[in-house]
């Protein structure tokens, strides 16, 4: 018998989703950031995702309820930017012990609400069921032009892969308070001009990983150009930046970056090129060296 | 202070409920089985709901995997068929502890899809992470003609009272290997002749009152009408029978019966009628005596 603790989280997540059913409609399954739905009528798609935040998982008991119900909706939302979609719906499955106050979660309500509609999703419903520990699960909707969802499979040899903000260091506070890059997903889809993206959550490095198993090329990164808030250690393996990751064909890049720097405050940065070496991830450094990058991650169930 | 289990689950949800935004394509917030959304193009609406399955709360460590699996889907098929849609998409949150086998957490799966497939249901995403007892959130989505939906607040006065099945001693297994009434619920919404639906899953008397109340009328039950499993109070007061209750005009009622009796095996049966009295439930009780119903129901987070 295998136990989680046994085969980790992304081993088992694999093992789920091979029992998972196909559809016609089913345009993207299960593996990217959301799953991608063709709506009737052809001329939309629909994106889903959804994400548990668990208390002394994702957050601690003495955090603000405004900032924990900022997370809850901000990672789901960051899955639907990771798309380029317009977020849409949310609903909201509240696990809790029965000591929990009300006014706790009506103030964990406020944070949900006020990050969901400066982006113009709406939350319709949801559950309430009592549990040993706090938990919101946040399901969450968008919408984008029919095939126009950006995903993780779509880097082409010697396009530049850039990133928004700085990575690391998101356990000081940045994993509770971030602001999920919508407005810069949806930018950077409708420019046409990118290949690939998803959201950076469980470190660059490991993340980049996804893209070039799915896009079946490797990949090289410039220390030296990774917008780190600290150590380069942390800006590739810490978890939960929130920000995205794009690849773009290098002819394109500085046309990107000039609409980009018309219209955004945010650091949008090279930090490296697709090579044709499917699934490496190389690291170069300052002096020079390069240096092939071990998996390595925080993983669920792990330890 | 208040905690949750001072004010209990339903009075909870309802002052959560209350900070919740709206929105022009909205149809139907929460406080119906689902929410209800109209989608681009005007002619479909999009049903949305989710349920928690906990365990210790709604399955017992011992229960064999597939009929946890069963569960989770099957309520979530339940609410979509109370609103009369076509069950559509599934996304399904996983919460266990490390110590919970990969197999077991496959065979839930099984039993999952094997529901879900039933009714045309595809499970395209989700997410699995690590929490103190096993946990299944499942977010499902319908689709039905636009406007097409029935509601909890459609009853009219002098209309007849039905339910599907039987009702009553659901814990004896019925709540784990239920199977939703999703063909019957699109077949009643296809009629054209109910006025107002809705599943049963916290009790006949419970949730007869959700629909004197959002329909701003009274009913009364005759006690000897209602197909009880078991006794008339656990009929009334039993959890979890997952069937639907409607109300039709009393001019219908046999033409509807017919055509239900030519497609399914399934009861349905008149149990009482529409009243004026608003929010007043009254049961007949074979001896010509008339009772009042007091409130009385299983609530999470109370005692």
């Amino acid at each position: 018998m295998l136990t989680l603790g046994d085969i980790g989280e992304h081993e088992a997540i694999c093992r789920l989703v091979k029992t998972l059913g196909n559809h016609a409609e089913l345009v993207v399954p299960a593996g990217d950031d959301c799953a991608v739905v063709r709506l009737s009528g052809g001329l939309f798609d629909q994106v889903f995702t959804t994400d548990p935040v668990i208390e002394h998982v994702h957050f601690l008991p003495g955090h603000e309820p405004r900032r924990i119900g900022n997370k809850a909706v901000g990672r789901v939302l960051s899955d639907i930017a990771a798309m380029g979609a317009q977020p849409q719906w949310l609903l909201v499955n509240v696990v809790a012990p029965k000591s929990v106050s009300i006014e706790r979660l009506e103030a964990i309500y406020e944070g949900m609400q006020s990050l969901a509609g400066r982006f113009g999703a709406t939350i319709i419903g949801g559950d309430l069921a009592e549990g040993p520990v706090l938990e919101l699960h946040v399901f969450g909707t968008g919408i984008l032009p029919a095939g126009s969802a950006l995903l993780r499979s779509g880097a082409r040899l010697d396009d530049v892969l850039l990133v928004t903000g700085r990575l690391g260091g998101s356990i000081e506070g940045h994993h509770l308070d971030f602001i999920p890059r919508v407005e810069q997903g949806m930018f950077l889809r409708e420019s046409g001009l990118v290949h690939a993206m998803m959201d950076i959550s469980d470190g660059l490095a490991t993340d980049l990983r996804h893209i070039l198993a799915q896009s079946s090329v490797g990949a090289v990164v410039e220390a030296s150009s990774i917008p780190a808030t600290g150590s380069l250690e942390q800006a590739l393996y810490d978890g939960e930046d929130f920000e995205l990751l794009v690849a773009v064909a290098e002819a394109d890049v500085q046309a990107l970056l000039n609409a980009w720097n018309a219209r955004f405050d945010v650091l949008l940065t090279a930090i490296g090129r697709v090579t044709a070496h499917s699934g490496e991830l190389c690291l170069k450094r300052e002096n020079h060296v390069f240096e092939l990058l071990e998996k390595k991650a925080f993983e669920h169930f792990s330890g």
